[in-house]
């Protein structure tokens, strides 16, 4: 299963061979990872702010840099997300120049993993896999579901067994076949890689995964764009297999080659929970990176063995940056953070994020003003498991005025007595 | 409370009298809703498709026939939302020119509510209220709590008792104030009406609720300009208050009037749940509305006795449209059917507006070949209980290929003895 395209072809980032457009893993002589590359002199011209602007509000502005096949026309309007000034978490985390990049709303199922799949299910079509499917720790099962069953192709998808309920039912209701894998992410990767071979299934982060992971760098394209086309000097972003953070550096340095923004160092800071974290942990110590077994409430970044995470971690310490790691409690205190200050609900993943930078800016690894986008990735309403407890639900009260005026004065007796146990974010008795 | 502005003001529906901008709920003279009237002839010139083109992809690129003070900044990317051609869904209901407008996805909290609660903070904000609130069913409660924090005010928000616990919980997780009224919404409605004079709190949707409705225009206008600024034939909107059905024919009659899109005649169909049909029932047989107890799944539609259903029914007839009520079975079978065509996952309300979409087309009310566009209002994530008992969840299997080999064979079977089930969206056995 191939297909001959001009604009760009699949190499091999270790021993640099080019393979043309095929649905292949790794690299078959190597077994090192496969990058698409581009000819990005041809695109001078072609990718331009303008040419980007009359584009539609959505990725695929973006396509001249997808590995997109001649003839697909997309109709689907994924991503181009919010990018807002997070005033009041930056005051809370001691950070006066913050944005947030929240693809908790992102078209059409509120995960980053919208724009990957997007792309790796127009190569799915032109491979002509009549079935795809993907190993997940969530987002992406529900994204594959989703985009699939709107394409009218039948998906299969494999998660570990444990996976909160409500990416289990988003998975679901789209019509999609399920599998439960007694194991943790990484043994239903492997179990994948296998599937893939004996059973010609277009597996989007298996045998289609150098052309999935190019839907990452739209973050990185629509960031520099959303900032007036200029790069920001610090990014924070969640590390599962470790791809996006290369791949928003990779839309940097596009940009930056084209010229459509200015050249200067951009720092990249990655964030793991502390019980999945061989990434954060192999930049901490500046040593290679050791699988671990996960453990942690941020289900949808426990790959214990990421594939891309020995260069992530390089990647990070090259551009200055940092990587860093926080507990399953510090996670909840991230969400709650985020919700109480910007009005924004995040998974599990995103209060890694925003504990890892608050901690960040604590321990002076970021200046308070340079410009630091921290990027959002998944919405709350999918973990609501891991802070449902957190919230006690109060007493009804009866639609009378005068119930109303003695509960309020209860309430606010309440929160008089523990001011700081309200602000820090603490369980509440309502 | 009330500010000086010279673009728009308040007008009473009936006795025609204005009011200035001021935080009131109906005409002190003769009860009857008040309606924001602007000076469209001063707007000719300014409110043009290359105007709009220039602002952000957002609601505010249509700020100037929204009642926004003087002055404002706004800063936060709500609405504009996908719109979505939905050719699947159609074959399967019989409509061969049908798009889905989905507020599913609308940032910050994932409904339509996100677009009125921006309006009305703004105008919050104006009038210099210190705490602001809602009455709700769920969605408005969580984009008031949501927006409340990040403009750091005090919110206090109002529920019926037995409200779908994703919804309380992204209601707290903004640190609002939830309190539960032993009641419907009509209790808890009449309740704030009393409580937005006692305390000086602006309630979006009761003293500010002129202000707040005017949000709703923010879909019309998407819809047009997403169409290629033309209108559609006909429209299918859920209806909960009757507010957002006549604000996107506002919307339309102001585009018309400016010249931004050519005249036609547009069906309004307005959707409600069988439990709570006040309007739909109004309609069907031309009479006066009779307000009823809400009895059915779809929460966020269960207004018994909604503000603007008399108003909304007479529209509905007006334009030539229809209105229709669908059972909670339908309801459900309503979701799957948008999630397993379009891989679009939306909650209750849209599955009353799909189901109910579904019957116009096969009672010919909607003719095939006519542009419909169908409104998704809110996300599914946040009513999973409504659905969460139709899926199974099979069993999980070891990681290894013949496990998987032998229980894909099983899977396989069982979808064969039992194909009708699963096409119509039945119970599945994973």
């Amino acid at each position: 299963m191939e297909y001959s395209c001009s604009a760009y072809e699949l190499k091999c980032n270790e021993c640099g061979k080019r393979f043309g457009n095929r649905a292949i893993s790794g690299c078959p002589d190597c077994f090192a990872p496969l990058e698409i590359v581009y000819d990005l002199d041809a695109a001078r011209g072609e990718f331009t702010r303008e040419s980007i602007a009359a584009g539609p509000a959505n990725i695929w502005r973006y396509k001249r840099l997808l590995p997109i096949p001649d003839g697909f026309q997309p109709d689907l309007p994924v991503g181009f997300t919010p990018l807002v000034k997070a005033n009041r978490l930056g005051k809370r985390i001691g950070a006066n120049n913050l944005y947030v990049k929240n693809d908790a709303v992102c078209f059409p199922t509120l995960s980053f993993k919208d724009r990957v799949v997007s792309v790796a299910l127009a190569n799915a079509q032109k491979f002509g896999f009549t079935t795809v499917g993907c190993s997940s720790t969530g987002n992406l099962a529900n994204s594959v579901a989703a985009q699939a069953a709107r394409l009218g192709i039948k998906a299969s998808i494999l998660v570990p067994a444990d996976l909160e309920p409500a990416k289990i039912l988003n998975t679901l209701v789209y019509g999609a076949q399920l599998i439960r894998i007694d194991g943790n992410y990484d043994h239903v990767n492997r179990l994948c890689t296998l599937i893939a071979d004996e059973y010609n299934w277009g597996l989007v982060n298996v045998n289609l995964r150098p052309y999935y992971a190019e839907g990452s760098k739209t973050v990185g394209f629509e960031i520099a764009e959303q900032l007036g086309w200029r790069l920001p000097d610090n990014v924070v972003v969640p590390m599962a297999g470790g791809s996006l953070i290369r791949k928003i550096r990779k839309a940097f340095k596009e940009l930056v080659y084209l010229g459509l923004v200015e050249d200067k160092p951009v720092k990249f800071f990655g964030a793991q929970a502390t019980g999945c974290s061989p990434i954060s942990v192999a930049v901490k110590t500046d040593s290679e990176m050791i699988p671990q077994k996960p453990n942690t409430i941020a289900r949808s970044l426990a790959i214990g063995n990421p594939a891309d995470g020995p260069i992530a971690s390089k990647m990070i310490l090259e551009t200055g940056g940092w990587a860093e790691d926080v507990s399953d409690v510090e996670i909840v205190s991230g969400i709650q953070e985020l919700a109480e200050t910007e009005g924004i609900f995040t998974e599990t993943a995103g209060g890694v994020t925003t504990a890892v930078a608050a901690r960040l800016y604590a321990h002076g690894r970021i200046s308070p003003d340079e410009t630091t986008v921290i990027c959002i990735t998944g919405n709350g309403l999918k973990t609501t498991d891991a802070i449902a407890d957190r919230y006690e639900v109060g007493r009804a009260i009866r639609p009378r005025m005068a119930d109303f005026d003695a509960y309020l004065k209860e309430l606010e007796g309440a929160s008089e007595v523990e001011p700081e146990l309200a602000l820090a974010g603490g369980v509440r008795e309502l």
